[in-house]
């Protein structure tokens, strides 16, 4: 069994080390390009720390760990092209740098390369993986295309939006944990708890990413604050808002979001000066609060020793700013 | 063992039955929509036919077959947003008709349920499947990257452009035959027989689409012919005939390509007219004729009985209009 901080050197050191370059140079820079920019790593770090649960082996998980933070790289290259947005992670984005035609086709070699990392999982575990691995990208696809369609409505529910994050976010996450629970050899009650687990952590995760767009600082968000406002985004803090208000400032919020005109600073600030008045974040808290503690609880129901998911428990609480 | 009759009504019935849909709908149905524009089907028909020769059991190979046919039109999907192009097989393209972000995010969901095809095949062979069909998928987006790049150079020599079409069209038909020589369990040396076989069949294949393009019809080609020298697409004629030139007609068909303003019709008509005073028509079909006969060869090396080969000998000489 590995710690936390031993497996994150592993992901770390694989990743860096992933040899991604071929012929033509062109199609595989952008591909090294945003691999190198690295992020949390956070589901390569699912894998391999579910997989870590049941077997001593973790790092034979490594290659589909890999596979799961190229494909989710893959996603942002393709999402920044729908979302024309130029920026990511406080970089240019492979399509603000090289345009749609290299992030669509870099972005394509690139999800070919995450099926290639697949393609090392051991035998036995083989179709398994590759089953739960196109279960998932699928659904990351559906999620993304009604997160689309939500931008063209007005009125999306929040039950419709739960279930948009639950595809569009917490199944990548899901995913990458079940997929380290096959190759730890993980029974299916296990497998059950694990995907519970990071469901919730996944819709705690989201709801978070939520919260920062507008409450977060610029330098953690990588981004200016307020996108999601400026947007018309659907996120959690607005369908919260415009559930509490009552029909005046409804109609206030509603006439916020759809003047074009407004300067974004102010249209920002009016938008967040109703979120407060309306105690939004407050909510908001509460709900990550929810789903974080039911992710706590399904990984207290695996039955195995409790030091076997101490460093999966670690890793959670630091990705939603908790202390063990 | 099936005849090419009995094998094509196999993979039109398997490929008018593919379970595509799924929610949203509006993800789905671009794809739903290209794979119904069928074409030959020649990917998956090379798929079970490769595993006739060796197998009486070649409708094992139908999910991979299908898993190359799908493949296949998800990089139309995507050259389409690449090449601004509207149309394609005589109908409105997926780029066309839905835009952009339909064609890029349906198109990335037609990959996956192409793994998911895939994922079917025997566990035995499921390796060796996953391993030929991710090196060709990153064969064919090589080979685009270097097409799209040939546009915008006018150096391109005539063994660049061999390697390009060896890897944009070649390495698919290629790689859906040895996909289905792995599941019909042919030994190594059948295998690389039959490589050389779809290879050169491709490269066949590939020039005598350059051929149409110029000297077709728009009927038999789904699209205006002269789209290629409208486009300054560096085909095999248009290299052949700036290799052909004496340096005035050189520079003259430069001009001509260079010439942003002229009519349409005018441009085609002038540079057919270079081509035809150049021969440039009969090196071509020398060309095909050459690469054909080495396909047909490579077939004929095979260490099987012959009846084995000729339902495969059969489509091929189709394909390029030949009589068996």
């Amino acid at each position: 069994m590995y710690s936390l901080h031993e497996l994150q050197k592993c992901v770390a050191d694989y990743m860096d080390n992933l040899d991604v370059d071929g012929s033509p140079h062109s199609l595989y820079q952008p591909i090294i390009y945003s691999l190198a920019a690295g992020g949390k790593r956070l589901r390569p770090m699912l894998t391999v720390l579910a997989c870590n649960v049941f077997s001593d082996n973790a790092l034979a998980a490594l290659p589909a760990a890999a596979a799961l933070e190229v494909f989710h790289t893959f996603t942002l290259l393709h999402d920044d092209v729908m979302d024309n947005a130029v920026v990511r992670r406080g970089k240019p984005s492979v399509y603000g740098k090289w345009g749609t035609n290299a992030a669509l086709l870099s972005g394509d070699a690139m999800m070919i390369y995450s099926y290639k990392l697949l393609q090392q999982t051991p035998v036995d575990y083989l179709p398994a993986v590759l089953g739960c691995f196109n279960y998932t990208a699928l659904a990351v696809c559906e999620g993304q295309q009604v997160d689309m369609e939500f931008e063209r409505r007005n009125d999306v529910t929040m039950e419709e939006y739960m279930s948009m994050i639950d595809k569009k976010t917490a199944a990548l996450l899901a995913g990458a944990t079940m997929i380290g629970a096959i190759q730890g050899g993980a029974d299916t009650l296990s497998r059950q708890h694990l995907f519970s687990f990071a469901t919730e952590l996944g819709i705690a995760f989201q709801l978070q990413d939520d919260l920062l767009d507008a409450y977060g600082t610029e330098e953690k968000l990588g981004k200016p604050i307020g996108g999601d406002i400026l947007e018309g985004k659907k996120s959690f803090l607005m369908l919260t808002a415009l559930t509490e208000a009552d029909s005046v400032t409804r109609k206030q919020l509603q006439a916020l979001l759809d003047n074009g005109a407004m300067e974004s600073q102010q249209k920002i600030a009016s938008v967040l000066e109703i979120y407060d008045r309306l105690g939004v974040r407050a909510i908001a808290e509460r709900e990550i609060e929810l789903h974080f503690s039911r992710a706590m609880e399904a990984l207290d129901s695996l039955q195995v020793a409790r030091e076997r998911v101490e460093p999966l428990a670690e890793l959670a609480q630091s990705l939603l700013g908790r202390k063990s």
